[in-house]
């Protein structure tokens, strides 16, 4: 693992990562930066720079080697060790990670969903669907450090409590609440109204000019 | 509903409405922009921005009137019908999302939700699940404009398709694919594959300095 890489950078190596993968299974072995750069829609200085942060250089006149390269940015990225992930409250969203993780040999690896209210009917391949009365114990018992969060409203606060002391690491908000949780813990907060409510926004605007 | 806003601005007033909606429960009726940049941790000038792009001023003492502002962003941001919005393979993420906006009043409705492979056990007040063979029914049915998308791999392209053809403006995409879609679409991509992997790499840069 490099540390201090910028944050962006290391969404885009993940990004860069999943693309190399498609290249691979399609019989391609090399890549220019302009190349990859154009499948992902974005600036061919930005895939330079951070191929240069990770220490990787292409063939001047080849390219980038797609093997060599998936590997580079698993070094840069990956933790030794793999990494449980916890979905809780999100049912399928889970299964349609866990369906890339899972099998893409990467160190992340989805080991549990948890839902609210119902018995827990579904499990997909490998990963067991849990009631989340049984978080806590799951939790600790399969050593999950990172959890995606979608619960209503009012089961934040004590789903929460329950995810900050089973000793989760890092957390993806989709809730729209501010977490309460220790300064030393990770929080992304992804706030999927707002972005709905730009959506609408959007689709509308010219439709609706009267409004 | 006012034309030409910034994409941020649209994202921001959306997040005001939500707070601003919070205070008035908690019987507040006035508050400033340096008070409002606090509770969301963003920079006041863009609060002041953002309402002067709406065309709302405060009271040079007492601050914003919460309520008139409320019903501003809803002028500015909100069209005057409700738009209907569908949740495709992401479960209680739908029925979390349908909390804040049909009990809050929003202009949007979260009107049905899909599933796949099995059959739609659970239903959550106001919002129907169904198994996702008849959604292309439904989404007409309904005059379903919005739709957020979460789905596995091997199913993206087929329901993508569905989709389009069930004449939707806007997608929330979830899945690690790049859509298909008509360029008059909207669409909006979330990479949930890659901000896990960024939580990954920060929740263990510090504790895996070794590897």
């Amino acid at each position: 693992m490099i540390n201090n890489l910028p944050a962006n950078t290391v969404e885009r190596l993940s990004n860069y990562r999943r693309t190399l993968h498609d290249l691979k299974s399609e019989g391609k072995t090399y890549i220019h930066s302009h190349q990859l750069a154009h499948l992902l829609k974005i600036n061919p200085a930005h895939v330079r720079r951070d191929l240069m942060l990770i220490g990787f250089t292409g063939d001047i006149h080849k390219g980038y080697d797609i093997s060599r390269l998936i590997e580079s940015i698993g070094k840069a990225i990956d933790c030794v060790h793999v990494q449980k992930v916890a979905f809780v409250g999100v049912g399928d969203l889970g299964r349609a990670v866990a369906d890339y993780f899972n099998y893409q040999g990467t160190k992340l690896q989805v080991a549990a969903t948890f839902r609210i209210g119902h018995e827990p009917g579904t499990q997909f391949p490998d990963v067991k669907c849990y009631n989340i009365s049984r978080m806590k114990d799951i939790m600790h018992q399969e050593h999950i450090e990172l959890c995606v969060l979608a619960v209503p409203y009012s089961f934040v606060s004590d789903v929460s409590k329950v995810i900050v002391a089973s000793g989760v690491k890092g957390i993806l908000n989709f809730t729209s609440s501010r977490l309460k949780v220790p300064k030393e813990m990770y929080v992304e907060h992804y706030d999927m109204i707002s972005k709905l409510e730009k959506l609408a926004y959007f689709t509308n605007k010219d439709s609706c000019p009267g409004d």
